[in-house]
């Protein structure tokens, strides 16, 4: 059985990985990976063989990896945050039907909601909805749908992709959705460049949110009622009483 | 500035923990935990001092962290999965508030629900929303409306707290909400012990998942309309067209 890793490798900086993670991509011969991603770990893994494609040739990067086990090589296939989360695990798992010699592994990674919570403060530790704001792959009525209902039952809601030169309008379209339902004073916050130089975190109303452009490296968080700021962290409280034990 | 770590130790065992993470408890004199969790970590930071509390002791263990940061100690107060989910990542910065000569810096991991994917194959690739069924600290009706928000914008949801000892028929009354909106053929799973010795997973239908008896240490996955089950995994799909560039 050739074994393939789907490897998560977090926000971008090294130590952001797991220890299993780094394990794997040293013990593989081949790392495989959208070439920004393969950048990021090249020169921590120096001797191993590194096969990028582009954006939009998913199909062919797994594709390309599952040839290279057929080869007898270990293969590792990159993705940055988790490789579970809008990563290639679930495409990796469907064309890894078409090679049953090949047993593919998934190795989960710290994704962008998790790791820019932390830069933040405390936004996701109650109930969230995480959605993508790309309709690429989605019609954008399902993605409405979902800020609707995830706004109306007081989701903190976390969003990825909130911005790209063809979309420089949908994350206003998305607060002024949500603004259906959560107040406009609600505290929301930005991280740009999680764990990668240039790294940048901002608090803001939902009001204020509606009306700022962000790039695609920017993950957006929009609190639930009762998230607050915190000495300048955003903190969603979990319901503990303060002075007594919860 | 004493510094004061809030660290996300990932699912339990060692190497699913980040670099990072490793590298702030090596570095640390102080780690301070749930005892179940400082358990988890014990013999690979050997020389550190351990404080521990039981459960539901969670300020005095925040206060006890500080407290040990104002002598001047490095402090580390770790939480299983992501500090920043369901963690102590929030009730610190809040009781910080009360230490403003320490510093706390929020260090994440990986949160079951990243953890109990991976192990499944891959069900949360695309949006999806994380419920915790414990009313302990949230008025069950607010988790009602957002299983039924949740199941009727056809999120995955993953389910945190499934069961205990005085909510058995929690996991039943949650199936049967998203039964709503959900079709009882909805490919769901079960991962226990995320990580830890006797790491299980199972599939199964929302229907059979509405008759099945959990613990707490089980992480529920209910699919989405699209996720299906390949070669034994559960996955949902991204969108990606095969044989063609998507």
């Amino acid at each position: 059985m050739n074994r393939i890793y789907v490897v998560g490798i977090g926000p971008g900086e090294y130590e952001k990985m797991t220890i299993q993670a780094a394990k794997v991509l040293e013990s593989c011969d081949v790392i495989v990976g959208y070439t920004v991603y393969v950048d990021l770990v090249k020169e921590h893994f120096a001797g191993k063989e590194f096969l990028t494609t582009p954006m939009k040739q998913e199909v062919k990067r797994c594709e390309m990896a599952f040839e290279e086990a057929m080869k007898g090589k270990t293969v590792a296939m990159i993705c940055s945050g988790d490789a579970g989360v809008y990563g290639m695990a679930g495409l990796m798992l469907e064309i890894g039907t078409r090679y049953p010699e090949c047993q593919v592994e998934v190795v989960a990674g710290v994704t962008a909601a998790l790791g820019g919570a932390a830069v933040l403060g405390a936004p996701l530790i109650h109930d969230f909805a995480l959605i993508s704001l790309s309709d690429l792959l989605t019609p954008w009525e399902k993605i409405e749908k979902r800020l609707l209902c995830a706004a109306e039952a007081d989701f903190v809601i976390c969003l990825y992709n909130p911005s790209s030169r063809k979309r420089h309008d949908y994350l206003q379209k998305a607060c002024d959705l949500m603004l259906t339902y959560k107040a406009p004073e609600t505290v929301c916050g930005l991280v740009s460049n999680i764990g990668r130089e240039g790294e940048l975190m901002q608090l803001m109303t939902l009001e204020e949110l509606r009306d700022m452009q962000v790039d695609m490296f920017t993950t957006v968080f929009v609190g639930n009622s009762q998230t607050m700021v915190v000495d300048g962290r955003m903190v969603t409280p979990r319901g503990y009483k303060m002075g007594e034990q919860a």
